[in-house]
């Protein structure tokens, strides 16, 4: 009898992961918080997610799934019920009114200033409140928001497409294709859930890509490059497209005003940002602060060896998406995906902390978190 | 009734390619070969396997298996069976003085001038022969056999270890550990089945390998360097153990005579090969070569960089085992793992024919043939 309960529980968190997940790309800068309500002794009344941004917490719409029924339940929640008054009335004011008895929390918010206050509130109005089920899980899910309220960063997956002798491109640069069609597509999904996808202007040269979603996905990702000497050439796809779906270039006191103008007179937006002393980019840094100050949570890095390289330097590589093909081609003066400075020592390598791999019809896709 | 002998012959094949494999390591330069006889009506009689260079052939073993029961019996056999005196009496005449009624064949004898005459004299004894039962796996058990009688150059397995990123070491050369215990064991049970293991002087210098198989294989791999100008030291792992496991050492004519000597009175083995006049490096093909008048199969190379381009350049890659590690390092410096020239064009990658992925412990290990 004693372990049934925390069996119950975890599965029942599970559930509320899972419908948290479904809400992903729909609900940022929001985290995705998903609930489920269950009578005292384990019974399924309700469920509910944050659904889109602006609309009502998970909570919420559980409980208003649950009616009348509320009364004396147990509430599974992946994140602590807010206490504060948002774009919704708090939460945890909602739970004390509906009568709830328990209350299981996934995690608690990330925000210092926040973190335990609804936990607080839910205990001082006698509800019991059970912290830390399928804690992992539950700050794995909110990664990008976390990042993005505690360090205002946009959380950074990067993409790359290699060989099995890892490179990127032949050493004349023709990458056409690397990877299949099935790799290709998985690389469109995720670009639309993203709020932004990263280029170098070397990449944008070389494959005049439009960097949108095909399909169209959740939300439409702003299309950014970076572009030292604003070299962006007007008859590009990103700028032909610039006023259907928007063009953020980042450009450095080298770039010339004229063709600032031009691209701006075109529908760009071009921000000037510094480069870093030692290697003359542009400053990776300087480039997620704007992104960050424009509340953008999930940022998509499809790019070449410098820039994949100058964020890994920076420690700005937060997911990676990998996909290798079964093929080899060999040539020292071939580029492998991270450039850079890179770390001294193979013990000091960045380790992914958990990973998958599908197998996509012979690729493989390897995708985890740093 | 029509489709079930077919059914049958597949799955006494698929047994017989299993018997086969199981003595891969114990038979070069022979072919590996597998037999099973049943009866008429596919109930299973006897099963025999090559199993040592120099013993009796598969369908010998599996006829002395079956004894009287031979007669009017089916018989599968990976390989055609030989129909001249080797080390063994014909195979073709001991199946017609048995009174076998029916063989079932995998693959002929990929010698051009061996090719299809056991079969001539099985179906000119009155014998009801069929061929091609489960051919490609028949034909890929015997690939390393098939490369060395028909081309003299052994069959080459390329082996690496590289970060997601694609580098075999950070760009100040650190490499140790890429791949985890588990990969590392694979890779000496891999040294145990080899007939020789290649590397470069590089290699050598950076990690003072042993280059032997613990615990020991099958067979004893001939430790081989490619070492231009003979900079081996007369203090390496390599040197002191020359005596109890042979070392190869090729060089160029820019090997000093002294040192080539010195190197000779501790045992090691010295060759002056050519170099290539593209790249002054030591040729692949002479090297090649030189192992397959030795009747060297299967050698597997554990190289860096410039090794394992310049055999890709020179086509000499048959098959792949890559290990690759969820960990990233970047650097513009740090080396992938194939260098030479490389292809020009993405289009004319190298394609893995087939491959598996296995997962060990979170590193990937992808082997596949070319």
């Amino acid at each position: 009898m004693n372990s049934q309960p925390k069996l119950n529980d975890e599965s029942f968190m599970e559930r509320a992961l899972e419908l948290a997940r479904s809400a992903i790309g729909f609900v940022e800068p929001n985290p995705a918080v998903g609930s489920v309500i269950t009578t005292a002794d384990g019974k399924l009344i309700a469920e509910g997610f944050h659904a889109e941004f602006g609309g009502p917490h998970a909570e919420v719409v559980a409980l208003q799934a649950a009616g009348t029924q509320a009364k004396g339940a147990t509430i599974y929640v992946t994140l602590e019920p807010c206490s504060h008054l948002g774009k919704t009335p708090p939460c945890a004011d909602a739970l004390i009114v509906a009568g709830v008895s328990r209350v299981v929390v996934g995690t608690v918010d990330p925000a210092p200033h926040v973190a335990g206050t609804g936990i607080t509130k839910l205990r001082n109005a006698g509800i019991q409140v059970d912290v830390g089920v399928c804690e992992a899980e539950a700050q794995d899910l909110i990664a990008p928001f976390r990042k993005l309220f505690t360090q205002s960063l946009p959380f950074v997956h990067a993409k790359w497409a290699m060989t099995l002798d890892g490179k990127i491109a032949t050493h004349t640069g023709s990458s056409k294709w690397i990877s299949n069609e099935k790799s290709r597509a998985i690389v469109h999904q995720l670009r639309g859930r993203m709020d932004a996808i990263v280029s170098g202007i070397g990449t944008v040269l070389a494959d005049d890509p439009l960097l949108t979603a095909r399909p169209a996905g959740r939300r439409v990702p702003l299309r950014v490059v970076l572009d030292s000497q604003a070299r962006l050439p007007l008859d590009s796809n990103l700028v032909k497209t610039a006023n259907e779906s928007p063009v953020l270039l980042f450009v450095s006191d080298q770039a010339s005003p004229t063709r600032v103008a031009d691209l701006k007179n075109h529908g760009v937006e071009v921000i000037q940002i510094q480069r870093t002393l030692e290697t003359g980019l542009l400053d990776v840094m300087s480039l997620l602060e704007e992104l960050g100050l424009r509340q953008l949570t999930n940022v998509l890095l499809e790019a070449g060896s410098g820039v994949l390289g100058a964020f890994l330097d920076a420690q700005q590589v937060d997911e990676v998406h990998c996909f290798v093909a079964p093929k080899l081609i060999g040539g020292a003066n071939a580029l492998s995906p991270f450039g850079g400075c890179g770390l001294e020592s193979m013990e000091n390598a960045v380790k992914l902390r958990q990973h998958n791999v599908e197998i996509l019809d012979g690729d493989l896709y390897i995708h985890g978190r740093v």
